[in-house]
């Protein structure tokens, strides 16, 4: 359990949320519906920056990554491919005496009902055994509500990207090693969802499924794998990388994307799952965690943090299972790959060869259909391996996949400061600052004429205004004294304040057109030239 | 039905976007899920941008507009506030024959499965009497399965926006008239989806709500509602506006906003809705139509149009709903109001009075409780007068509402142009140019060096792409002859091409460091400077 000092830091959190428009409870009106969250105002607008921000760095910077932009809804074959029909699910009890169904894994934390004194697993009432609950939301499309017409929300954005795949590739003028991005809604029926907007049932995911070469053609063309260091960024990517050295560039490359929007490596932790916990198909997988108020502490006493992303090598394991269910091959053809390929000694090709039939023999054991016999996988593995020879392959795949609503949150966590003050009259008042990086902040600028009732100063800062607006998003208030829209557009992170006072005007002559700006973090404030703001907010907050 | 010629034109389109990579069907490989479509590489750049122009346009670049993004699954009771639960439906039959279940008022257009040769009304399997069946996609939420856990994919993006109204007027310091806009995914399962992505199963909208005075306000404070000619936009908007010039301008905003992306008013119809066809709380409904290959003609032989944005004057309805079934209040306070009241002679007090009184008794009796007396609507009534006489009110709303997958496939129809040119040799070929407005353009910009084994151009020409990549969406494209390359960004629809030359490395000295630019829609070709060219694309894209 969190101490009561991060769970007060949580509930003030959640408090300027929902004052300061950023974070609302669905349906509140009515009572709301637990595990689905709105963002208002402000939180609209920063989230829409974060996703811009992904979707920039991912796609649009980059020349071998293709977005694509998939429904929710999707044949539920994907669903038996993915495996997430059969296995996606929680293990639940009902309780006979209360009528309750709980997580079975959870009856100790949760109140009994009937005994709220007593936690559901100590309770008296007889409790059914536990039974896989599916975590998906099930639906029916098209007017017959029967078992063909069932079909799923999707619980991750990243099997429409297989599924797409060869549709992408044909389509795009992309080669492997390249990647396809997608940022979208995801739903889980989560049986708890907890920690304000952390686990919710419905939100939004932005996943890369980046494709590589399986290391046998890297050997084959290159001669051998590269193997760079366990930490630190490879640098640019080079054709002779396998699967961990690619693995490691996108780690450090989500870590600069953190870090480009705020987020310190120090507010950061990294889990490399250990073998027993990776899942059946991926070779590895590392989380970058963000320290929230309510994660847990290790023996030290330091906060452990909580996943934001997940970077996983997922082997050639996606685009296996949707070739098998849905029939349509999904290998690449390598022209680089045959001719290097022809020129290897034979001792060379065995190898290889043995080791791919290895690896995809593993695959198919582990994946095989009930009525599929030893000797048909091996039938299939040699049919691959052969395959390889000629030039053809199932690609591999890293995956980073963030959650945009964690994100969101320890963007807020992270923003979060207070402080209070005492006048001479022992008067004391808390301010609020939200330090947002310029790049997320909802308002890159407060415009604010230092008077409402002089219709010169008000006039300017609406040119200003104007002025800027179609390149950033400002706010204009001419509301209260000066100070009090300062601490309003702290409260909403506005980084910089532009103000337009009598020396705007030519009070001084030496200061006509020059507004003071005044900057969220520590309040200095300096003069510029109206005609340098544009480039001047264009720089910091791109 | 459309005309022979115009299906060639929808098989072109939507064969175009397979083929570049605009639009695929979801779950392809599966055989597809009727209804449901995948936007690739350039489809979801196409769909971004529109996004975030309506996004700019209707928000960030307006003081009175506030942004907000709502869940797609909210609590029930939001839909029955709005009707949506008793009344979103379609009439089926079933066919007691071949079991199929059809659309009542479609049965005539309907191939019947058993006598193809015939259509459903006339084959002789006894049909089911027409019941009603509700278009929304219903599911559970949390562990149990029973009606308390029934919920919806929202049918329509509005009603979060009615159901957060409060929560957003007080934490952004809005003041009415103002608005709250969204854009989001909506779910409706329609029976006979067609038109390729026209009417889907699972879409995406951008609405605005726009909340006002009610008029009887407006005279109240202003002495009188302003009248408005009935066609053309009737300027900034002033506060003695009523309704109707509310309508009228946004109205003629969403065409601005159309023109503006490349749709000019000669491609788009428009609909007023008669007193038939409108929506029992609805005042008035402009439609704005775009003239689709699809669409039917009238008698002229003049294409129709099919809907792409309503803008409806909703008057109270929504707001008063969600106040009588979550029994919170939707009323705001309004100072000016309450004085301006105190100020009129007794004679116009009730006569606004009555007026408004009025009103509300044909809401009230209209959407009446089953359980609610006359009496007891003539004293909820009253106090709705009451309450204006003493400043408050509920305010009324005019919603401009919009699909965004409608638009993208107008943009695609409007943009396709195709010639076929005949070389010398009798070998003709057809090229296809997406003539798309640059701001929605995918691709912005194709930088091109002219030959690709000329390190100098190469290095110059991925110069100038990273110079032009963190402000414009560019391609860099080093394949295949220039002209290939040319054709090949005017089936992407990309407005610009920059090709970098021996001239641009100083082969003519004068020309040190320019580029061609070629425009994609006359092919016209003009030198210019490469520190030129970032703010030339971002004047022509913006």
């Amino acid at each position: 359990m969190a101490e009561p000092k991060e769970n007060l830091q949580m509930e003030k959190i959640v408090s300027l949320c929902k004052r300061r428009g950023f974070i609302f409870q669905s349906s509140e009106i009515y009572g709301g519906i637990n595990g689905f969250w709105d963002y208002g105002p402000l939180g609209a607008e920063l989230k829409r920056n974060v996703k811009e921000l992904w979707w920039n760095a991912m796609t649009r910077q980059r020349d071998d990554v293709a977005g694509l932009e998939a429904t929710i809804i999707m044949s539920p074959e994907i669903w038996k491919a993915s495996g997430h029909v059969d296995t996606f699910s929680d293990p639940m009890v009902d309780c006979k005496t209360c009528q309750g169904r709980f997580r079975a894994d959870q009856t100790a934390d949760i109140p009994c009902p009937q005994k709220p004194s007593k936690c559901v697993s100590e309770c008296d009432g007889e409790k059914t055994a536990p039974r896989a609950f599916n975590l998906m939301f099930q639906t029916y499309v098209g007017p017959v509500q029967d078992n063909s017409a069932i079909a799923y929300l999707r619980p991750e954005t990243a099997q429409a990207i297989f599924a797409q795949f060869k549709n992408v590739l044909e389509t795009s003028r992309q080669k492997v090693p390249f990647g396809i991005g997608q940022i979208g809604k995801a739903f889980r029926n989560e049986v708890t969802p907890r920690n304000f907007t952390f686990r919710s049932r419905e939100f939004e995911q932005m996943e890369l499924e980046f494709f590589i070469k399986p290391d046998e053609a890297i050997e084959a063309i290159h001669g051998s794998v590269v193997t760079v260091p366990a930490t630190g960024h490879p640098g640019e990517p080079q054709p002779n990388w396998g699967w961990q050295a690619w693995h490691q560039y996108w780690v450090e490359e989500r870590v600069r994307f953190y870090e480009g929007i705020g987020l310190s490596r120090e507010t950061l932790g990294f889990h490399r799952q250990a073998p027993e916990e990776l899942a059946h198909y991926a070779r590895a997988c590392v989380d970058i965690l963000f320290k929230f108020p309510f994660s847990k502490r290790d023996q030290n006493g330091e906060l452990k943090g909580e996943e934001l992303e997940g970077i996983a090598a997922r082997s050639d394991f996606d685009l296996s299972q949707h070739q098998r269910f849905s029939g349509k091959p999904m290998s690449v053809f390598d022209e680089e790959l045959r001719t290097a390929w022809n020129k290897l000694p034979k001792e060379k090709q065995d190898d290889l060869w043995r080791r791919y039939y290895e690896n995809r023999k593993k695959y198919l054991t582990k994946m095989a259909k009930p009525d599929e016999t030893p000797e048909q996988i091996q039938q299939l593995a040699t049919d691959d391996a052969n395959a390889l020879a000629k030039g053809s392959y199932i690609p591999h795949v890293i995956e980073p996949s963030a959650g945009v609503d964690r994100l969101i949150l320890a963007l807020i966590a992270n923003g979060y400061s207070e402080t209070t003050k005492t006048d001479d009259k022992g008067k004391s008042e808390t301010l609020y600052v939200m330090k947002f990086h310029p790049r997320v902040a909802p308002i890159k600028a407060g415009i604010l004429p230092l008077l409402k009732n002089k219709p010169d100063l008000v006039k300017k800062a609406l040119e200003i205004r104007d002025r800027l607006r179609p390149w950033v998003n400002v706010y204009y208030d001419e509301g209260g004294s000066i100070g009090k829209r300062y601490a309003r557009q702290d409260e909403a992170g506005t980084p910089f304040c532009v103000t337009v006072d009598f020396d705007t005007l030519g009070e001084k002559p030496e200061l006509l057109d020059t507004v003071t700006l005044r900057y969220r973090d520590d309040g200095r404030q300096e003069r510029m030239k109206i005609s340098e703001l544009r480039d001047f907010l264009l720089s910091k907050t791109r």
